[in-house]
C-alpha cells in the first residue's frame, strides 16, 4: 500500500509542480494532452489495482479513477478538468473504444453470432420494449406536469444499451468468447438499430407536434431504419465476400506492420461508414472484427490473426483506459446534492435495471446463464446521455422536452447502471460457473 | 501488382463514395479523422511495399505516400487536404513520434550513450558549426540584399538534426542498437540543446537590433541553455535514481496492462517536462527510454522489458506512419515550380548535406562507420521548418527576416534532406557491413 501512496503522491506532485495551465499559455496543446495522459494512465492503473484487490474487474477501477480526477476541483486541486472536455482526450477515448470493440469482434465470427441470432433478436426487442414502457410510466408518475412526449423521451433514454462496459468486463474476466457474450453483443448491435428508430420516431413526433400537425410522417423514420439496417447488411454480407480477397492481397505486401496497418484501416473504414449510416461507430468496428476470420490470415503465415489479437492488446491497454477514465470523469458528484432529482433518478434506475432483466426471457438456447445476459444489458453509458441531451435540445411550445432536473436524473441513472454492472456481471458469470463445476 | 492496384482503387473509390466533406456537415470531426486514418494507413502500407521492392526502408514509402495524398488536389481529387492541417491527425502524429523515440531509447541504456558520449558531443558540435557557417555563406552569396541577421538565421536552420527519420531507418534495417546509432542519437539530443541556444541567441539579437540596442543581453539566452541542460541532467541522473523504485512498486500493482500503462505514463511525463524546458518533447521520450533498463522490470516477472518492446511495436506500427505520412503531405510540390527559389534551395541543400559530413570527423571510437554517422545527421525535418517559420514571423525595420522565397528554399532543402537520407543511410550501413564480413 505504501507503494501505491507513493505513486499517488507522484501524480499529485506532478500536477502541482507542472499544472497544465502553466504552459497552456505556450500555445502548444499537445503538452497539455501529455499531462492528461500521464494522469489518466497512472490513476487508471492505481485504481485498477485497488479494485483488483477487492476482486473487481479493472474497468470499475478506471471509472472510479475518472470520478476522482473529474471531481478533484471540489477538493481545490485544479488542472484535471480538461480530461472531460479536451477534444484530444475525447478523440483518443473514441479510438480506444473502437479498438476495444474491434478486438472483441475478432474473438467471434459472423457464424457464431448468427447461431445465437434468434436469442439476440428476442433479447434486443425485449430489452427495448420493457424499459421503454417502464421509463414512460416513471415519467407519467413522477413528472405528470410534463407532456406525454417528454414521458416517451424518458422511456427512450432507457432503451439504449452501452456495450463498452460489458465488453470490457467480459474481456477482463476472460469470457468474451462465451455464448452469453455473443448473445449480448449481437443484441447490443440490434439495440443500436432499434434505438435509432425510436429516437427518430419520437423526434419526428415532437417536430410534427410543434408544427401543429396531427401525426408525424413515416418517411424520415423509415429512412433512418433503412440506412442503419442497410449498413449492417452490406458490411456483413458484402464484407464477407470481398474481405478474403483484400486480405490475401494485403498478405503479399512487403514491409513492417502491414497486417496491423491494413486491419486497423479496415476497422476504421467500417466505423466511419457506420457513422455515416447514423449508427454508433463502435458498431462498425465490432462488425469489422466479426468479418475478419482466421482463414483470411492464412497467407500472412506467421503473422496470423493471433498476432493481430496480441498486437491489439497494447493498443487497447493504452487507449481503452482513456475512454473509461473520461467516462468516469463526466460524473459530476455535485449532482447528487439535488434532492428533487434523486427520487426521479432512483425510480429511473430501478426501471432501467428491472426492465433489462426481461431480456433473459429472450434467450432460446439451453445451458446459457440467462441472468448474465440480463445483467450484461444493464449499462446505458453514453448512449443514454446522448438521447437525453438530444431531448434537452428539443423545444415544444416554448418548453424544453427534458428539463434540467430530468436531465440530472438521467445522468445519475447512467452512472449507477454503469458502476453496478462490472461487479454483478462478474459475480453472475463466475459464481454460476463455479456452481456448475461443483455440481 | 494487380493486388496493389486493387487496394489503390479501393482507397480512391472510398474517397469518392464517402468524401469527408459529405459528413463534415454532420459536425462529428471524429468521422473525418477515421477517414484520414484509413487513407494514411492504406497509402503508407502500399507505398511501403513499393519501396521495399526497390530495397528501400519503409519510411521512405510513407513519406512518398504523404507527398501523394497531400498533393492529390493537384489532380482534382479532393478530401485529403486535411491530413496536413487536421489537429487530430497532428496530435496522433506527435504521439507516434514520441512512441517511436521511446522505443528506440529502450534499446539503449544511459551507460551505452555515455560510453560514446565524447563522440556524440564532438559530432553534435561539428554538425552545428559547419552547417551554420555554410548556411550563413550561402545567404551572403545568393541573397546579399538581406541583412546579416537573415544570413545568420539561414545558418541556424541548417544546424538542427531531425532524428525521427534516422531513428526509423535504423529500426527498419535492424541496426538501432549499433554503436553508430548511439552516437547519432546522443548527438541529436545535444544538437537539440545547441539548436535552442542558437535560436534564442539570434532571436535575441534581432529583437535587440530592432530596439536600437547595440548588443543583445546574454540573460535570456543563458536561461534557455540552463533550462534545457537542467532538464537533461535532472531527468537522466535523478531519473536513474528514482525510477527503479517507482517500477518495483508498479510491478506490485494488479490488473491488466500495468506495465504498458505505467511505462507510457513515464514516457509522456518526460516528454511533457522536456516541452516545458523548451526542448522537443521527443528528447524527453527518448530520455525516458534510455532511463528504463531491464533491471527495473525484474519484478514484473514474465511481463518484462521484452514484453514492453514487443508491445510498443504495434503502437508504433499504427502511429508512426501517421507522423511520416503527414510529414510527406506537408510537401507542396507546387513549390518546385518557383525558379528563383530553386537556386537558393540547391545551394542550401548542398550546404546542409556537406556541412553534416564534418560530423564524421568527430567520432573518436575505432571500428565505427564514420560515413553512416555523417549521413544519419543529414535530415533537417520539422526542426528546420520550425526555425524557418519562427524567422518568417520576426520583423526587422519593417521587413521580414525570412522572405517568402527564402522560406520556400528552406522547405525544399528540408524535403530533399529528408528523402535522401533513408536510401543513402541504408546503403552505407548495409554495404559497409557486407564488405567487412567479406573481408
Amino acid at each position: 500500500m505504501t507503494g501505491m501512496k507513493r505513486i499517488f503522491l507522484l501524480v499529485v506532485a506532478a500536477s502541482v509542480l507542472f499544472p497544465p495551465a502553466a504552459h497552456a499559455a505556450g500555445g502548444n496543446s499537445s503538452y497539455t494532452l501529455l499531462f492528461y495522459l500521464v494522469a489518466i494512465l497512472l490513476a487508471a492503473k492505481v485504481m485498477g489495482h485497488l479494485v483488483a484487490l477487492l476482486g473487481q474487474p479493472a474497468v470499475l477501477g478506471e471509472l472510479l479513477a475518472g470520478i476522482l480526477l473529474g471531481n478533484f476541483h471540489l477538493l481545490g486541486i485544479n488542472g484535471f478538468e480538461g480530461i472531460v472536455s479536451d477534444p484530444f482526450v475525447n478523440m483518443l477515448a473514441e479510438l480506444g473504444i473502437l479498438v476495444l470493440l474491434f478486438g472483441v469482434g475478432l474473438e467471434s465470427t459472423i457464424r457464431d453470432i448468427l447461431r445465437v441470432g434468434l436469442s439476440s433478436l428476442f433479447v434486443a426487442v425485449l430489452g427495448v420494449a420493457l424499459p421503454f414502457v417502464l421509463g414512460w410510466g416513471v415519467g407519467a408518475w413522477l413528472i405528470p406536469e410534463a407532456s406525454s412526449l417528454a414521458h416517451a423521451f424518458l422511456g427512450a433514454t432507457l432503451c439504449a444499451t452501452s456495450i463498452g462496459i460489458t465488453a470490457r468486463v467480459l474481456q477482463d474476466i476472460g469470457k468474451s468468447r462465451d455464448k452469453e457474450a455473443r448473445i449480448i453483443l449481437g443484441a447490443a448491435v440490434i439495440d443500436d438499430v432499434l434505438g435509432l428508430i425510436i429516437l427518430a420516431s419520437i423526434s419526428g413526433a415532437i417536430v410534427a407536434a410543434g408544427a401543429g400537425e396531427g401525426a408525424f410522417r413515416i418517411g424520415p423514420v423509415a429512412l433512418v431504419a433503412l440506412k442503419a439496417s442497410g449498413f449492417l447488411a452490406v458490411s456483413l454480407f458484402l464484407g464477407t465476400l470481398i474481405t478474403p480477397n483484400i486480405f490475401s492481397t494485403a498478405a503479399k505486401l512487403k514491409g513492417p506492420g502491414v497486417l496491423m496497418g491494413i486491419s486497423l484501416a479496415f476497422c476504421f473504414l467500417l466505423a466511419h461508414l457506420a457513422g455515416i449510416a447514423g449508427l454508433a461507430p463502435i458498431v462498425g468496428a465490432f462488425a469489422a472484427g466479426l468479418i475478419l476470420e482466421p482463414v483470411h490470415f492464412q497467407r500472412f503465415g506467421e503473422r496470423n490473426i493471433h498476432y493481430l489479437e496480441e498486437g491489439l492488446r497494447p493498443l487497447t491497454e493504452f487507449l481503452a483506459p482513456v475512454f473509461f477514465v473520461q467516462m468516469g470523469a463526466r460524473v459530476d458528484v455535485a449532482l447528487l446534492a439535488a434532492p428533487e432529482a434523486l427520487w426521479l433518478a432512483l425510480a429511473l434506475t430501478v426501471a432501467a435495471i428491472l426492465g433489462k432483466q426481461a431480456c433473459s426471457l429472450g434467450v432460446v438456447e439451453k445451458g446459457v446463464n440467462r441472468w448474465a445476459v440480463g445483467l450484461g444489458m444493464i449499462p446505458r453509458g453514453e448512449v443514454g446521455l446522448i438521447f437525453a441531451s438530444i431531448g434537452s435540445a428539443l423545444v415544444l411550445k416554448g418548453e424544453r422536452i427534458i428539463s434540467g432536473t430530468t436531465y440530472t436524473a438521467v445522468v445519475i441513472m447512467v452512472i449507477v447502471t454503469t458502476l453496478v454492472t462490472p461487479p454483478v456481471l462478474k459475480w453472475s458469470l463466475t459464481s454460476r460457473r463455479k456452481r456448475e463445476s461443483d455440481g
